[in-house]
């Protein structure tokens, strides 16, 4: 059939297929990036130099992906000439593939600090806790932001803002504790530490920047 | 006059002027931020207040120029639905506008450690001549930076490349001092440090990522 005699319901149809898959596969980074992160965390307080290994192989896998995505979004973009909301919605998902893409480097950084102090643990037992719940916090705000860009759904967009305020009160808990004049690790130790707890920060940081662009994307105003 | 009477070259002769007009804006945003990293490096290697209030205050005016580039870029595109070709060099300057706001972030950080420890300096004294080196390194990435862009010179992309080794080196510099046995200022100036470090870093990691940017607009391939 050719292009001009193809109904209209039918080419809006297949753009709205398209749309779908790249919606479906910002769902899909946030999985990987999702499993990145809890593997990491894992990695960086078991000491596991493996898990590390594989965190850090997983890494080009996100990487491939996205930009396989961002290949397909702007292919899109050159054959469907959309109107400017959905032009803006296809701008949007370049940047939430950047901000998911980088979340899987905050986990490659943390399995490298795993790599770097085996056999040894980055990380020392009285903040294990600490950085479990940093871990967690990180896994459930990624989960969250997936059902966001799945479901559009503004309430839970808001959700995780304060989600993230939990991960900025564990970032301050874990400097009050370096700088404590009880802290008896050393210099070293707090320097990994600083880091790790960066990445974490930084990563959090990101998946807010996603829901916020869903929020901005189904409101039309800014989150914050 | 209708657009379908517009001579064709015409057409092209605006679209190209809006083009040029990008790039002189992503030139723009290299010279804001060259300067926003120079001045929060004097503000924290002399712990002047006021310097870094004023870096912290320009943060939002290169937030709002990289929010109107950005309008701007996604307008060109809506507008003159541009070829394949075209439209990936307007998408690669939303994704340079981007780092280039990122690079400001990093001098916002660094004056926010300056203004967290003022009336001390964050920065002791022995480490002053190496944090002058990595400010003095950051300018000089960014310069070429946006030379890379207006020039689309590919031998200087690469050169961005190399600044950049300087740039890790003396960060490898930096925290091989924090963890030296030697160290005498304990684990809190050894936090802001690591963090400092980590911020130039960074700054110089986003002006590498826009230079590799027009080297593969200008080649099609990658610079590394």
């Amino acid at each position: 059939m050719l292009e001009y005699l193809r109904p209209m319901a039918l080419i809006r149809s297949v753009f709205q297929d398209e749309l779908d898959g790249v919606s479906q596969s910002l769902v899909d980074l946030t999985e990987m990036v999702s499993l990145s992160i809890a593997k990491a965390t894992e990695a960086v307080l078991t000491a596991d130099l493996a898990l590390a290994e594989e965190v850090i192989a997983t890494d080009d896998q996100i990487d491939n992906y996205q930009h396989e995505l961002d290949a397909r979004i702007i292919d899109i973009i050159a054959r469907q000439q959309p109107v400017a909301s959905d032009l803006r919605a296809l701008v949007t998902a370049l940047r939430m593939s950047a901000d998911l893409e980088r979340m899987g480097d905050m986990s490659h950084h943390v399995a490298k600090i795993a790599r770097l102090r085996h056999p040894d643990a980055a990380v020392p037992t009285e903040l294990i806790q600490m950085f479990q719940a940093m871990g967690n916090a990180a896994e459930k705000i990624t989960n969250k932001t997936g059902l966001v860009i799945a479901t559009r759904n503004t309430e839970m967009a808001l959700e995780v803002e304060r989600d993230d305020d939990e991960m900025d009160k564990l970032h301050r808990q874990l400097i009050s504790t370096l700088v404590d004049p009880n802290w008896k690790h050393g210099v070293e130790p707090a320097i990994d530490l600083t880091l790790l707890g960066r990445y974490y920060e930084r990563y959090a940081d990101h998946a807010v920047s996603v829901s916020r662009r869903v929020y901005f994307l189904v409101t039309g105003k800014y989150a914050y």
